[in-house]
């Protein structure tokens, strides 16, 4: 007996430094769209961004719809979009096309985010979930992508070194993304002990407290020219000119962290040192569906990463919480069944 | 009948705004290394630099010894170094071991550079130079090989579609550089006429004068996503935060133009075009002898770009000239002969 689908939602909206939980229509999916009914969402380190930067990114009266790290089932179907029977688990790049334009699922203002009973994704990103993989652990895809990301962005190859900057969920899975490469000189720098423990857990050789020791300069002694990469994940800006200074010559920098700030770099530095810094955002879709596929096969556990489970109504006091210093590293809304 | 060498020698020393002709004594040849008989030299930017900016880079009373785009003859020979006969012209990167340490010629207090009379080089760097290359071109190896190693850091290839800013000695170097890669899609941008017509005899498909157009924005219009190059050859150093904020998604952004002011970005711009920004310095020994090789064989012909030939002690006054404004590209130094 399909349950029949309510015409308004509760839908988690983010403004200027607080999130609502509001009652908003459920979408009607169009050509090629389909409706989810979200399962688990994975709270995202730039969730918190959009919500603490929100005048600067977003402005406005209108709140942005959050939640882009999901597992959902589908719910109904737009036309010449039912690829997919109703009830089945998936997942997919957070992204949805409306009138021609590829909107962000979690990011936009214009459609609903997976913090939302409900929301659209096209039919054809959607990807099955195998049935004995916990919507929890389907939500760290996203993340898990993101470093399988920033890896190929920083063209590392078996023999490199590799300093990973920040053992948040960015960093940790670029220290799985890095294993599932083959990489074995991973040194992970956390100043938090339970991170770093976490980092050798998932693949790192060395970890370093950086604010005990120098985690680039240990590069420098362990890799050989050309063979080095650092890849930012912290997101802490003025870690980006002491890495320009620190780096050894021929560094591949990868920035996979957020700096919504500008930075002030030496390029003579740079230059003599031949450095790159090479941006990284998002991901393919291959690289999504490789990440599900190596949490489905267990070639990467990431579980120890979710450090509480909360339900919708929990999420404006879960970013209160979470913007106030915590040890918190991913923290998963249950969607559906939970109040 | 040989020509006995002298005990000392004329010099150009470079100290802060001012370059001075000195008399030094005549460097011996150690252990693997050779006595270089100036015959010519290029003036380069850097030199410029260098000069200018003495305090900063240099510091103290002791000048630098200039002078990096060479051509010589063998004079002497160090013990385990008689690789290459007396009198026989060579070209050579511009580096030398002294106890182990590899010294730039040219860039260095501590060896002679080659607007000095004599100078030291390794006997294993030296390339024979073809008998009726004349010695003005073959100082043009270096800047060729400049341009050769800057698209070299842009992995360019030859469906790429690349913009050159800067039509000076590295910006046509890097004109000629692409061509010589097949590369078919190249803008150059200059605000000089005389310079973008010499960018067309070099190769560019496409030239333009930023003051009036927008350099990038044509370079967007020609190629496809990851498919764009910019090589910045200008060293203007309030230009990068612009190319940074005008360039299309995932452009590699090489920087190749020498920056000694500290530089202001947005990474969140470059992040969310997953920007490349590779800094470009000097060339390898196979770059070098690549580009004597293409002027040996005139697949390259740089010649025109050379604006002036003037003698050792004519260059306080060509420096004087050289920092004013000007329509100089290269100034090669005849090095023996002229007074």
């Amino acid at each position: 007996m399909k349950r029949a689908i309510p015409t308004t939602m509760r839908s988690v909206v983010g403004y200027a430094n607080r999130v609502v939980v509001e009652e908003r229509p459920v979408p009607e999916p169009g050509q090629g769209q389909v409706l989810i009914r979200s399962r688990a969402c994975g709270v995202c380190g730039s969730d918190l961004h959009f919500v603490r930067h929100f005048d600067e990114i977003y402005g406005g009266p209108d709140g942005v719809h959050l939640g882009h790290e999901f597992v959902g089932e589908v719910a109904a179907h737009g036309p010449g979009a039912e690829r997919i029977a109703t009830g089945t688990r998936v997942a997919s790049v957070p992204f949805v096309t409306e009138s021609g334009t590829r909107l962000g699922v979690g990011t936009s203002r214009r459609v609903p985010g997976a913090f939302s009973e409900y929301f659209l994704l096209d039919a054809a990103d959607l990807i099955l979930v195998p049935d004995d993989l916990p919507d929890e652990i389907v939500t760290l895809a996203e993340p898990l992508a993101v470093g399988i990301h920033a890896v190929a962005r920083g063209e590392v190859s078996p023999a490199d070194a590799v300093l990973v900057i920040g053992c948040g969920p960015v960093g940790l899975a670029t220290v799985a993304a890095l294993r599932m490469r083959g990489v074995t000189t991973v040194i992970a720098s956390d100043p938090k002990a339970s991170r770093r423990d976490m980092a050798l857990d998932l693949g790192a050789s060395r970890v370093v407290d950086p604010t005990i020791d120098d985690d680039v300069a240990l590069l420098a002694q362990l890799g050989a020219e050309g063979r080095h990469v650092v890849i930012e994940c912290a997101g802490v800006t003025p870690l980006v000119p002491t890495v320009i200074k620190r780096a050894p010559t021929k560094t591949r920098v990868v920035l996979a962290g957020v700096h919504l700030a500008e930075v002030t770099i030496s390029p003579m530095i740079a230059m003599t040192k031949e450095l790159d810094l090479r941006f990284s955002f998002y991901y393919t879709a291959d690289e999504f569906a490789a990440a599900l596929d190596a949490l489905a096969t267990g070639r990467v556990d990431l579980a120890p990463i979710i450090t509480a489970t909360v339900g919708l109504d929990d999420l404006p006091d879960t970013f209160e919480l979470l913007f106030a210093p915590n040890d918190h590293i991913k923290v998963v809304v249950k969607t559906k069944g939970t109040p």
